[in-house]
């Protein structure tokens, strides 16, 4: 049994790697840390965990962490982990940051978007999560940068047509919409159920929401040269769930069965992409609670535009799910271990 | 006080007629139709309504409808509208249509989408609804063809532009969303508070929905030469609004001043037109239960690309309340008159 | 015209009081305060009252307040009005607190359940602004103090059967659900979307929510004696909305059309109430956005119990909506002045 | 492995059947049924299964089903299941049924509240499938009554007060709210999104819902004499949850820790009850998609009431989960086979 901790317990992603982990047959979870709920057991900050998870919440020490695990989950604001990661690396252990601060290449990409990088000898080591993409990596790693929720759904969704070079790169639009546990559990006005229930907004419109780089950078190494694309995150009342609508030009001579055999093959034997046939579309509703990606396109034929939908849970696939996914790569479990959960539906 | 009725009082667009019109100060409701509660108050049928209005539904008869009232508001699906419009404009009724019967001005256009025409000479006869594009020939006019919901929040998100030259027309991309209201009171499967609560999902992908062809006459007339969108509707767990998210190439040249100044002059006196400052976005629940049209935009500057977004009550503004607003216009009431309530928020 | 000021127009009462207020046909308001928001235009704050309302809102100073209107609506929490009344009261303007603090006609029984009072002197003044049960008195009153949103219903339900003597007054108990609203826009982690959506539960049960004292003195007066209640209030994901069910056991003899008669009898003229017939029972999104209380009951014959179901908007009738009535009584408007509004549903 | 069949398949307890089945480690899906869908896939009624489930929705037919698997969950409206039942039974096969058909014991009594009783000689041999109070007896039994949804929540919740005399039997109220998955999925109007959302409202009040009688009869049989309740059932717009609020006038002398004292023994070794101390209250957001009852209780001192809480997922606990516990009492296997998810939050 590999023994791993939590650091950062108490958030969305928290709760939901500590919900993911209390049913996975290879693992034990030893500590979780919260400096906002520290001496409280873990289950009184989500009574769903009740009678599940005994632990109490510590705050985050990083010799005890040591002496607790061998694998580490950050669940940690970007800034507080290119602080922290460092720390349990030197120490020899293996980490998933859910943070943003591994996850670009380039330094002075990450620097123009979030802050200067005091960690930047690490960005090297790290390998990017998505196993779809990186699964070799992953293995082999030590340091795995988990992505973003949204950029997990739209490269996997436009993967597939990069590579195989189907569609017109300077013409990617990628108009998604998040359920609001991606805005985080944190008390503030934009986020209360009379603000966001029966209501529906976009945010970080123009090229301004940080996930933009990220995005980027994959789409760019999978078509072989720079892309770029105009990207517009929504806020949908619900808890759970993102839904990417992702628009390109077609080149010419792609039909819908061309299509659909790019899709078919990529994913062939991906445990957690379930590609639709033409013209089926996905919804959030139907991936709840899983670690499902499910892709559909149709296309335009009147504009020569392929749409691609592709939906994930935001907290499982999206964060919590695929870290797990990356644990089991890491340490040869099952890719499914832990994640064999059928989405909860309605 | 102008005697009026309403043809298919039963949906969610009727008893939305119903409403506004109980408060209008220059109209009596006379009548309301419905074959599927004939014989019932209108206020058992919505108990909203209740110590508003005493109407009985009344199955329609196209004698003791002409007897009731001088205009008609004809909230009956399509196809059942261009058999019953014909006879009111024959009896010298004024007849606000809010099916699509009447909004496309070829007629094979009309058959294309949607069936034969049976009552196309009255297609020359018909203005298209909207007021801001529209205003002094729905003055004029007798059979006025109510716009659909998402055209309106589209054609008015767009419309500065297309007549500016201010985009490249090729590039626009309509993403839209719904609340469910747009679905209709039709007891079927996919409109279940369970199917549609918690989830999100796109529907009629790929220029298949029935609103493409609205939306493209009107802004190839904007224009001055045809345009073809791509349009995506998806369907929001909430029951009133609607947020298009609208794409395209900028002409060299626009900045956000200039693109303010266009929304700007051409929404100057339109009372119904709510422009945002560069940057600021529309939501929904900023529009519930009235007749505003919000406009923001943003500019990518990095991929060359405008996003506007508009917000609307798919109800009001993209049927009821437009109706009414068309209403006041044909008889030379206050525009506002049965429109004035300040959206409810939350 | 009346001058009017909304004291504390951050909250979502101060919100629904603007939007009411700005469609009202006697009254002018003249100042919103907010110390959080001073400086910013209200419909900053509050964006579906862009074009409507183009105060800003300004830190509260009694001396421009008292320049600027002749009428107050506080809706400050309970503690800071018992500061500020006094002072407009002193300089002889009339309030209508929307706080608790006046409510209670017994010192020692506010001093229990809140703490010490430090303006009693004005508890003799203040009227409790039912107008169902104190209209005469609030017709001539400077000081109304509002109801409680949960005591509105609760004893709008209730009045009928206690002032008949229909129930035993031991039996009591009000099972209320209530939209969130409710809660405030304060930024705290249980009133954020995800921990509210999808969900309901309890809260301060077993006698313990401070609306308790308030219901339990305008029973007894109603009652002519002590009557002590069960009262549990629970939170709905819902914005607006308060259900009651209220049961007791009915004193032998009582049919469902004697009881529907008392009902009938009360509430005939009443503008805002609407009597349902036995059986037939009320709901929170039938009286949306409106004014009105519902009214139904059923009697379970097999335990000889009452069940009265009152629905009301907490943000209308249990609060903004029942003050500008209060106004209106006060000044001899129309009573439904402002308040016109038909519910709004879906 | 024991191989089983669901009948009925495509409502809401069908699929949640799948769901927990689909992941057993003891079990062997080998047939579904549906009329309404026979000839598609399940994973095309219901997405969420795509590549966990491929079965075909079948026509049902005695035969072939005898003929498919050893046990059966008969997932079909009451009424049908009388005569569905004996059909497999006199074939051999073990049933749980999850209709109210073989819930009462009174044939009278079932007779009065439903119609005619077509299989009433199957009445005694049915047992009624609350483990937590029948356990033994369903061990050996071969046609287990599952509970009704509200039904299990109100017993579970007064058991251990009822049995231990700790109430006056004569005074419970148990008002219980339920999600909207509880009306099926049937496409009728008051089951839409715009119906139910953004709404509350109460539904068979006055002790006319089916599921009294088998509450009477549960607390009955604990009672030791005949009790009588008046139950209030009500809609919540969320698709999944029950929270029923009891209450009862506690007998002298109870303190919350003699009561707390009562539950925790009753329910020491129950792996899906988890009582919480007294004053912490449940939610239904914390037993979402989980097999657990959740029971809090408060002590109201005025009034001399205890106000019991209990939080169950009504297609969980409430119908598929506890079908499930059934069959593994039945058949040996770890009682939470299949059911050890952690609820799902948020």
């Amino acid at each position: 049994m590999l023994n791993v901790a939590i650091i950062g317990a108490s958030g969305y992603t928290g709760v939901e790697l500590v919900r993911l982990l209390s049913n996975h047959p290879n693992v034990v979870l030893r500590m979780v840390t919260s400096r906002q709920f520290a001496g409280q057991p873990i289950s009184q900050v989500f009574p769903n965990l009740r009678n599940k998870v005994d632990l109490i919440c510590e705050n985050p020490d990083i010799d005890r962490l040591c002496a607790s695990a061998d694998l580490f989950f950050a669940a940690v604001p970007h800034k507080t982990a290119m602080d922290l990661v460092p720390q349990l690396r030197r120490a020899g252990r293996k980490v998933i940051d859910l943070s943003a601060d591994f996850r670009l290449r380039d330094q002075a990409v990450y620097e123009e978007w979030y802050q200067p990088h005091s960690s930047a000898q690490f960005l090297g080591e790290a390998v990017y999560g998505l196993p779809e993409l990186y699964r070799r990596d992953i293995a082999g790693s030590s340091l795995v940068a988990n992505p973003g929720c949204y950029p997990t759904s739209i490269i996997l969704g436009l993967a597939p047509l990069l590579k195989a070079g189907a569609i017109e790169p300077t013409t990617i639009i990628a108009d998604s919409k998040s359920g609001t546990s991606g805005a985080g559990r944190v008390a503030q006005l934009g986020s209360l159920f009379c603000e966001v229930a029966d209501g529906f907004r976009a945010y970080k419109v123009g090229g301004t929401h940080r996930h933009t780089p990220e995005i980027e950078q994959e789409l760019s190494l999978l078509h072989g040269s720079p892309v770029r694309v105009t990207f517009t995150p929504h806020l949908l009342p619900i808890s759970r769930g993102i839904l990417s609508t992702v628009y390109a030009r077609l080149q010419p001579g792609y039909t819908a069965d061309a299509i659909s055999q790019l899709y078919r093959e990529m994913y062939a034997d991906e445990p957690f992409v379930r590609v639709l046939p033409p013209d089926i579309l996905p919804a959030t509703q139907h991936v709840r609670g899983s670690n499902y990606c499910d892709i559909g396109f149709s296309i335009d034929q009147r504009t020569g535009r392929i749409i691609v939908l592709s939906a994930i849970d935001n907290i499982v696939k999206g964060a919590a799910g695929q870290a797990v996914q990356n644990l089991n790569i890491m340490h040869g479990f099952a890719e499914t271990a832990g994640l064999s959960a059928v989405p909860l539906f309605p």
